[in-house]
């Protein structure tokens, strides 16, 4: 799940980029380089015609030493009893299929050869009934906005969309509990319980497009997590799908419930290789009535701690995010972008968002936590937002760094947890270590949640600068024991980096239920568990 | 888990309250009846000596219809393992035994013969390896406070005792993370983070004797999941022993975390049936710096789901509490209790507590909010209180209904999650259809989380109004999707509830992951999971 926003402007603007055929050469295993398809996302947002398309993406099985497992092929009269299922909704067309079998970062493509489109969890059912007595792969997707190519085939699975299963069941405006089918938008659930004075308890940039039932299939963090939390906390009840058929129908929608084990957890961030999400039941909270911004130049990254520490103390309950960028952050925005910095030049940045029920009291609150922090050398400079336009744009500062990385050139990519006071740590030890080799190493991110996004960019792609990283990067993550994937998930590019997070008794736990659900092994193969399991 | 604050007096009271013989003899499956045990909870608050205890509990093998399943007996060499693996620490005194045999409810009894303390997880690893190697049962148990029967045998399992467990292993002041063991009693880690300006995310009656380890096994609800929510969210990582004595090592620290299957929160509610949790990493909330609260009258309960509707609009971040009581209750704590009401009589009464970072914006809110509340009739009466002397008897009036039910007479209790809108319902419609035959029908609990504890009260036990209120209440319960186990959970006496609550498919994959973890099914057998299973 994409965890930042996703910058909201057409893919040809990075394809008219002079960088970009630099980097689309470059483009290899374990390494993302962020730019739109000519996907479907595409043609939404009304970008020009097929034609002017990039160039084709290379085939995982290609690019990847990844070996079919011995699935069987759709037959004739398969696509036969899934037209039996769903008149109308089976597709084989390849042009069709194309944005289905690519990811959004255009850095897999499988072959699937059949995209179904059901409408309901009975038509998912069969399906899956058919699919598992006959031996076929599955790929579950959603919006098809993940970034460890998790939600495109690997070879030619059956590609079972969500799509059409994008039904409202029900909101309650005294709980605030909503249900819906897994295929509803999230910015349109969104729109739907704002009216209604509650929102989601996520957020993510990708909410244009990803949808609810893959946000709880990976478990997807996002710009309302320091303050709502994890989706274990808030997703009240789902509806799966399993891989022989069986429909588990978990969809309470109630805030307490201890009858036996909480299976739906086990779904939750399993990315559809233990089932299929159909339905979901999610708490929503109310709407904040005021929202403010700081935005705050900081001396040092222990300075950027001390305010975190003060922050949280100060704004309690209405601080609704913790931000951090670091001075090259902030130069490569003005320098690609050319976005002013709204502050003296700081060697780190921090952004504030408060969120809560009483506009005047903010206000006060973050305005006496500001006056502390300037006078006690935390801050040395800082701007505040209350208007929605502004405050846009103070995000932007933060959100549209991934585009100024990739206007910069070739770009090493990875999301890592780890101990808070650690956060910046690698990022001081990469410089040293890379020295000239890289162009720029930066850190940014969700510092509330121990969220480091660790970027290194350079001319062009070169082996032995990744050889550098990796697994230097993910041996000194698991020396914090730290996570090697904070919120973007497995999918198919991380699996045998799992290792430097979980223990082995952990891998076999994970083999072992995946043995127990899906037997065959016909959900969303290739993906989240290690390839030598 | 004891789900409301566990009135603070010692348990003679009750016994030499009249309607005690009457009640204890009454005693039955499916039956639960409030008071102190004789146990070391009694022992630990200074009560008098065990001569004056009330009469022995029967047997569960007795009361119940269960058959000991077919595990071995321990043996000489079994002790003597026991004994090298922890010297000193292995108990075979029928004395000491018999406070670990017993429920604090006083209504189930098994008959183990050996108690383990282990202090280290290494040591439960080699218990449970040899326990699995030997088919010897294990009855994992935390401060023995549940309120199904989950924390004592049901026959001669081998008591392990997570009480030398009590270890902090680390607690991190920025991020709030604290590290511990399972043994660690919840208001002795309360007291250690609130010393440094945080709170546990979880608050109980029977804090000072439960475990935090017991805690999570149970998925514990209690006072503070309005605001801070379920144990899903907060708790960070666990250290489990599985059933073959594996160790497995969750213990991460970190909020976020997408390396796989969250294994977790498998073992998250389930009541030491699938694994037993020796470590638990958790997430601190800031502690707040201010709290009010109201106490209200309300006209109807149409009123108090309108007051809690308003109340959400306008307290928004702040709101930590919303309890409902109905009329019948504060008679009963009046009568029983002497215990007066600090509003005008009213058919309803709502407790609403804040929890702020600033007490001036806090009790500006709750004020405005009050006047609305007052001026558009949603109350008809109501008192406010922010010192803590003051709000501790405003809780007492909502905390000692259980007590007041008690010197009621017998008392049949249910545990309830309900649609909010529909919560009192179940009570109208009680009323109505056991007319005479109950002496009352109550109902109160955790309307902000539609957790409704409904009460009726006779004279003493009856057969006849049992068969009047089941399986009518579960079968009332289910029509409304609810559950039968709100925070209780399920433990010995609910297992053959769960149908009511969730479906065939759900009790088969529960009864599927238990043969996975536990195949030999050595571990809290007779609980959680339906009998027939």
């Amino acid at each position: 799940m994409v965890p930042h926003r996703v910058p909201r402007w057409p893919w040809w603007l990075f394809w008219a980029s002079p960088g970009w055929a630099q980097t689309a050469c470059a483009l290899r295993a374990g390494v993302q380089q962020r730019r739109w398809p000519g996907s479907s996302w595409g043609a939404r947002r009304g970008c020009p015609s097929m034609s002017s398309r990039p160039p084709e993406v290379m085939l995982t099985q290609e690019r990847y030493p990844v070996q079919r497992l011995p699935f069987s092929t759709v037959s004739e009269q398969d696509l036969a009893t899934f037209e039996h299922i769903m008149p109308g909704r089976v597709s084989t067309d390849p042009a069709e299929l194309e944005a289905h079998n690519v990811d959004w970062l255009r850095t897999v493509r499988g072959c699937s050869k059949v995209l179904l489109r059901p409408r309901t969890s009975e038509e998912v059912s069969h399906v899956l009934r058919h699919c598992h007595e006959r031996n076929l792969a599955v790929n579950p997707q959603g919006g098809n906005t993940g970034m460890v190519g998790g939600s495109v085939p690997v070879f030619d699975e059956i590609v079972l969309s969500t799509a059409l299963m994008n039904q409202v069941v029900s909101f309650d405006d005294v709980s605030g509990t909503l249900v819906c089918q897994a295929g509803c938008v999230l910015e349109e659930l969104s729109r739907l319980v704002e009216e209604r004075d509650f929102i989601m308890p996520l957020d993510l940039g990708a909410k244009g497009s990803c949808h609810i039932g893959g946000n709880v299939a990976t478990n997807a963090g996002g710009l309302r997590f320091l303050r709502y939390g994890s989706l274990h906390g808030n997703v009240l009840g789902l509806e799966v799908v399993l891989a022989d058929g069986t429909v588990l129908n978990c969809l309470t929608s109630l805030r307490k419930d201890n009858t036996g084990y909480d299976l739906k957890q086990l779904f939750i961030g399993s990315e559809g290789t233990l089932g299929v999400i159909t339905a979901v039941s999610i708490l929503c909270p109310p709407k904040p009535k005021a929202v403010s911004m700081a935005f705050l130049g900081c001396p040092s990254f222990a300075e950027v701690l001390r305010t975190f520490r003060t922050c949280k103390g100060s704004l309690g309950e209405i601080l609704s995010a913790f931000e951090f960028m670091d001075a090259t952050c902030m130069q490569l925005v003005g320098r690609h972008l050319h976005l002013a910095c709204p502050v003296q030049e700081s060697p780190f940045y921090v952004l504030i968002e408060t969120s809560g029920s009483h506009a005047g009291h903010d206000a006060e609150k973050l305005g006496s936590f500001l006056e502390h922090a300037l006078a006690s050398g935390l801050v040395t400079d800082g701007t505040l937002a209350t208007d929605q336009r502004r405050i846009k744009m103070l995000w932007a500062l933060r959100e549209r760094i991934t585009e100024a990385l990739g206007l910069d050139g070739y770009v090493y990519k990875y999301d890592l947890s780890l101990p808070v006071e650690r956060l910046y740590d690698l990022v001081t030890a990469l410089r040293a270590r890379l020295g000239a080799r890289a162009k720029h190493v930066v850190g940014y991110g969700h510092l509330g949640d121990g969220n480091l996004h660790l970027n290194v960019t350079a001319e062009a792609f070169s082996p032995s600068l990744l050889a550098a990283l990796e697994p230097h990067v993910y041996e000194w993550t698991a020396g914090q024991r730290g996570s090697v994937s904070a919120e973007h998930g497995v999918g198919f590019k991380k699996r045998d980096m799992l290792g430097y997070s979980k223990p082995p008794a952990a891998l076999q736990l994970m083999g072992q239920l995946k043995a127990l659900l899906d037997p065959k092994g016909i959900l969303n193969p290739y993906k989240t568990l290690p390839s030598r399991a």
